[in-house]
């Protein structure tokens, strides 16, 4: 009665709450589920390669040839070498074939996201032939909404939507259902070439060939809500300078190393900044209060260029930009920086100015002189940032390096160069060069 | 033979296809396909609105009456609030309810995504009736992979798999088909708070419950795609500080407005740091070299708590945590910050005190004092930071503001104090106040 209970709930729940227990509750419970429940339950949690290490291999290895391919191979990949070949030995022939197959394509490649669970029908069945086949292949496959249809020599030749064939009569012509327009992928193409087209076509799956036209396996829905999700969820790690997304159960170590590279090369970055700023030491030494305002402006520089860089990054995921539209995308970044430049640097100058006036207690004109510096080095440096915010990211993307990871570092440091650089030279040539204060 | 050819291609390519056309070569294209299919191609382009306004508003309700549910809201929602209001009237009554109840929820709860397009039988029938019911249903609707099972009372009672009903024999009883297991989700629930839960269930559709427990509509896995996508670009934005996402078609206005609110926050802050960095204007003063070195060490705290914020927020929004856990991430956080921080700290202190002694010219013991304050100043701004990017938006998580819209200024601003102060605080007490250079 312990199974009638625990069946009351999914399974996805079931797993969360395997999580909570103790290896020993655990291990009763095995024997309880049996291994094609325990294979369901274990596709849907991340730790199913630390549950197998409790049951004995034979029983792990049925355990594995029980589940969909795609979350065989997931399981296995968790393992250690070892321990993943052996089970791999003891899988029976049929979810060997298809690990492997899984198993060879790159980590970035979309066949090693697919299943190898469909089902395929020749194109030259009647209707009658076709629900049959259909009938015998459902008891093992459990994508079934869209069925393949292959011809003569194994090629694709479409699919068919399994409500047509539902509500198809018997004297209707199978040809007619098939939609030779069905989109499929390639089993090498890169996830993050395919996967903005995967999503559009909507579909509840979709085929992947091999080079000769065969149908290896399909991508379901479900395998695009994951890979959304990594691809977003990488994009954002990059944005915040991680080399890669971090999760809660990884050791400090483990994350160090994710961090540490981006932290370093910020590192020298910023050397090569503070040397510039070093020349205008002597700019400082005879007015100190300009230096005040160095972080303001070079943190708004920085904060401009991240917007555009960000806004770059997402317009180049979702679309095919041509020249024009590049040239039309930085040219409305550069407005955009303008006119919130003139908006801020008018404020700036304002409040700036009362503040070195009134709070410093300084002369007016000489307040003002200050604050009209700031105000207007800060708008050209957000201009610039927005320039530089856009450009670089198209520039990486054009060389085919991926804009999210190598643009972050360079953008802040083009940008707080120019900052300094438009900041301390404006005083210079201003304040001490012309009205020499 | 042009429809023929058409018809080759998928809708979601057709649809882009339309994007390049101009409104007359349209205009010939429209009586050519007919509303069904119009219906069908509109549901993949952001850009049906505009479309529909190139065809008289009878066709137009008649296109729209034809569309699913959600993407007809989807398009509806794209168009001036008249036309809206005169097409909703336009549309056959069927749909016209669909869309009204739709339209009824808010944009960030989950009823406004669904769709009203599923199959759902009374749970007494055996399986002959449920499959005649399946085949009648299966015409109109198109999410058929499971079907829906409701009591006496049109109460929500379990689902089917359409698998296991197309595998039964007419013998068997239809209740032993029957997850009551199966998830369920309430119309009025927020979106960023199941989405979670709905990916976690990788289901291929899911029933949206109303508080009576009767079946509004349901989540298909790609409008959980939608979500995910939404939700995730949402985050990807704030961490960049804009306010939502932007897209290529906006106007430079539009954009402005999106990006403004931030930059101002940030100045008004941007001006606090200025204004403690003025405290310092003696210290600077006295030995101008160490203002080289503060846009590095505040730029270097500035990408540590950005890293810190950045995974906080996912694991937020991944994990129900623990007060336990929440305080195990804390520490982590600092730990990764003061191994990092220890590491280039000391990367610091060797090179910058080479670049001051031997490039600047100055003595060997001055120029590793200096070097010295920035690796120390740099290694406590790292640590410190770690603190501030994880705990900050912890905090407004558990007071319910979005952590990931409030905390990154928050965590800039306090970032920037704290650098400034320890750095020029230090080199203050060391230097001045203790060695008297
Ligand atoms: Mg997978
Ligand atoms: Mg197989
Ligand atoms: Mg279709
Ligand atoms: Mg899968
Ligand atoms: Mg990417
Ligand atoms: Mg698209
Ligand atoms: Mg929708
Ligand atoms: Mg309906
Ligand atoms: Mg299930
Ligand atoms: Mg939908
Ligand atoms: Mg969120
Ligand atoms: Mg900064
Ligand atoms: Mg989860």
């Amino acid at each position: 009665e312990l199974l009638e209970k625990i069946s009351d709930y999914h399974e996805s729940d079931i797993a969360d709450a395997m999580e909570q227990m103790t290896p020993e509750e655990r291990k009763k419970l095995y024997p309880l589920l049996g291994e094609e429940y325990i294979a369901e339950i274990l596709s849907y949690t991340e730790d199913a390669a630390e549950y197998l290490q409790e049951i004995n291999l034979e029983n792990a290895a049925r355990v594995i040839s029980e589940m969909d391919s795609d979350d065989a191979v997931d399981v296995l990949e968790n393992l250690d070498a070892d321990t993943k070949t052996r089970i791999v030995d003891l899988l029976d022939d049929d979810a060997e074939k298809d690990v492997k197959l899984i198993l060879s394509y790159e980590d970035d490649e979309i066949g090693s996201k697919m299943t190898t669970n469909f089902i395929v029908i020749g194109k030259n069945l009647n209707i009658r032939q076709a629900t049959h086949e259909l009938i015998r292949q459902a008891g093992e496959n459990d994508n079934i909404s869209t069925i393949y249809v292959v011809d003569e020599n194994e090629q694709y030749y479409g699919a068919i939507d399994l409500k047509d064939l539902i509500v198809a009569r018997d004297y209707q012509d199978l040809d007619n259902l098939i939609s030779t327009s069905y989109p499929y992928v390639g089993a090498h193409e890169k996830i993050s070439e395919c996967i903005e087209r995967l999503k559009d076509y909507a579909e509840d799956s979709i085929p992947v060939l091999s080079e000769e036209g065969k149908i290896l396996g399909v991508i379901t829905a479900y395998d695009i809500v994951e890979a959304v999700d990594e691809e977003m969820g990488e994009d954002y790690a990059k944005l915040a300078g991680l080399t890669a997304e971090e999760d809660l159960e990884e050791t400090t170590f483990q994350s160090m190393k994710k961090r540490l590279p981006w932290l370093i090369i910020l590192l020298f970055l910023g050397m090569v900044v503070s040397s510039v700023v070093g020349i205008f030491e002597t700019v400082v030494a005879v007015i100190p209060i300009v230096m005040c305002f160095q972080s303001l402006i070079l943190d708004m520089a920085g904060n401009v260029g991240t917007q555009s860089l960000a806004v770059t990054i997402r317009v180049l995921m979702d679309e095919n930009l041509n020249r024009k539209d590049k040239f039309g995308l930085i040219l409305k970044e550069m407005r955009i920086g303008f006119a919130n430049g003139l908006f801020l640097g008018i404020m700036a100058f304002v409040f700036i100015g009362l503040y070195v006036c009134f709070i410093k207690g300084n002369a007016l004109s000489y307040s003002f002189l200050i604050s009209g510096c700031v105000g207007v080095s800060l708008m050209l440096a957000m201009v610039i940032s927005s320039l530089v915010g856009t450009t670089i990211p198209l520039l990486f993307h054009k060389i085919k390096v991926d804009p999210a990871v190598a643009s972050g570092p360079l953008i802040t440091t083009v940008n707080d160069l120019v900052a300094v650089v438009t900041y301390y030279g404006l005083v210079w040539l201003f304040m001490i060069e012309l009205l020499k204060i």
